[in-house]
């Protein structure tokens, strides 16, 4: 034992009773004065410790920006209040799509439009949406505060709250600078049922508007490609009320499946329902919507539109004789104005998508195998 | 334009009619012979691309390990039964874990049991979970399918199910092999209302067992440290039978809060319910449960125990009359067996922790200010 804990035992023990409670009572004072502030510019490892780095980013990030009652206990979880009548519905996506920030949007409106669009799919009224973040040790704070504001402006335009969240901080190296996982809940009115397994022969194929511009987008936006385009953006926006509009419009089972032609594009989605209720697709490529941009960037790429992902676009199947009232409700609402029929259901071949070229011949839209768009949402 | 790319063009044009849909016969039957197989043995960024490689890991990995009816349709999301009456709750955590495995878990069962606990500690019977994966690039399928299992495992012993996922793949150095985020369902019974601010004077302050076994077998399975504890698991564990059995116990609002003490362990739990009451906490240092291996193993690493996440334990707060009842329906309960009262909630000085230790002084317990243990869940 060296003479310094010495000192420090003797005078622990000699230290007469009061004199320690005063000692006590200034470092309470001291503690109490030390009220959070965000100071730092970088995330570092503090701010996923759950201690008072965490603590103020939380305050001073998240819940400034997406307060709300559900939220603002920063309990271990939200007690809602009871949903609307119906079935739950429930959903969970990460985004890891590089750049974070693209022309038309960023991860934030992505990670909140994305949750509530396959909430929407399952034909339910999204309500709440969790979202948790991992961030890459020195990501810019300034850039988390404008994904959050960004999230914070869809979930109001999409009429949901944020209401539970998490922050995990990973060392340098060990991520992509920030990466989103949101989860949503909501409610599917009584009488809804949609599904793949629903679609049937002489069912209409609807998109709701050209397809490919957030995945085109995306990718110009990484560089290094001699492309431009000024004029593309991402398509990414909540469905929800263009879904809402076409279950009204077309009631009692006559919506039969849902889908937005995210990753792997419209030629996935049709892939999936022609093998899960095992019907041919049929579709007449002239009839597919796809921007004159899109459309040149695209050959220019090497890559079909049909397999480019949107953020913002669904493929609708409704029954045949409902085509009409289905594309009068899309069109009326902005984010469907460019809705068309692309084709229909067919028996044969079950499981397949073919595709009616406009020289006349067919060819199969096969899954995708690779990957021509890595980390595009 | 080269001989090839012309024998082609004549060739297609010169083909007859018959042989063009004979040849897309052929086409078909091959497309429908290569049912999805998993055959790779890394992740591939195909298998986060939303194609063919996608479903065959989420049929052969996920719907495998998983498999329950809400899950089964492989849709947007889950539409779920109606949930059993009361109020919803909601939550979310991403868990990014180093190494993936250690003594008595792994990024998979913590990526549940700490969702359930989230769920538990609002009161709320947990039912359902949703599970997105981002995964590096080479990741081993091997370790995939034991995290997997682990989840369904754990999901069986909590009785929740499944129910919605989703998997991202980022390139190699943009993650760690794998990150977890789990989001859970459940519901609050009626008159459950638990929270920091319901804690008042003379209430009680109950840990469910020892303290900080999960964070230091971490730890020490990161290796580079020449300690050896073979007796030390996390312990990672659902606490839902637990809080169930103290809210029966202890009915009518007498238990004020319950905080599962992860990331910054019990003193941080402890801090955050101060601050939100208004009052003190006050804990004798000799009351806490805490393993010889866990306490040598902290002083060699020169941390307190009380900062060492747990992810398996909670601090619940009741009534002052209701310690007893209390803590008798916890040590009914295999891993309540372990629990103890460390302390009483009082006045003053109000939003701080005080510890009595065992030499007759006082020390303030203050909230983590760095990250001793980084990515520990």
């Amino acid at each position: 034992m060296n003479g310094d804990e010495n000192t420090l035992a003797l005078g622990e023990r000699g230290r007469p009773a009061p004199n320690r409670e005063e000692l006590v009572l200034e470092r309470i004072e001291r503690v109490r004065r030390s009220r959070p502030r965000l100071r730092e510019e970088l995330i570092t490892l503090a701010h996923g410790a759950g201690g008072k780095a965490s603590r103020t980013l939380v305050e001073a990030v998240f819940l400034e920006a997406f307060r709300n009652p559900f939220l603002e206990p920063l309990a271990d979880g939200a007690v809602l209040e009871a949903m609307e009548h119906g079935e739950p519905a429930f959903t969970t996506d990460s985004y890891v799509v590089t750049p974070l920030f693209f022309p038309g949007g960023d991860i934030g409106d992505l990670a909140v439009n994305g949750t509530v669009n396959d909430l929407a799919m399952c034909g339910a009224r999204p309500a709440h949406l969790s979202a948790a973040f991992i961030l890459e040790e020195g990501f810019p704070i300034r850039d988390l505060r404008l994904i959050v504001a960004t999230m914070a402006e869809a979930a109001r335009a999409a009429g949901v709250t944020i209401v539970t969240g998490d922050t995990k901080v990973v060392q340098r190296g060990k991520a992509d600078g920030c990466y989103i996982t949101t989860a949503g809940v909501g409610t599917v009115p009584a009488g809804v049922r949609l599904g793949a397994s629903a679609v049937r022969p002489g069912d209409a194929v609807i998109v709701s508007g050209p397809i490919g511009e957030h995945g085109v987008t995306v990718m110009l936006a990484r560089g290094g490609l001699d492309i431009e385009a000024d004029d593309l953006v991402s398509d990414t926006a909540p469905l929800n009320g263009l879904t809402a509009l076409l279950l009204d419009a077309c009631p009692g089972g006559r919506v039969r499946c849902l889908r937005d032609a995210t990753r792997g594009g419209v030629a996935t989605v049709l892939n999936e329902m022609a093998q899960a209720a095992e019907v041919a697709v049929v579709v007449a490529e002239e009839a597919v919507p796809v921007r004159p941009a899109v459309r040149g960037a695209c050959e220019l790429l090497g890559i079909d539109p049909l397999y480019v992902a949107c953020e913002g676009r669904m493929v609708a199947v409704v029954a045949g004789d409902s085509a009409d009232a289905a594309l009068a409700a899309l069109r009326s609402h902005p984010l469907g104005e460019g809705a068309a029929v692309v084709g229909r259901i067919a028996e044969d071949p079950p499981g397949l998508v073919l595709l009616k070229t406009g020289f006349g011949g067919t060819r199969i839209v096969d899954v995708l195998v690779g990957d021509p768009l890595p980390r595009i949402c």
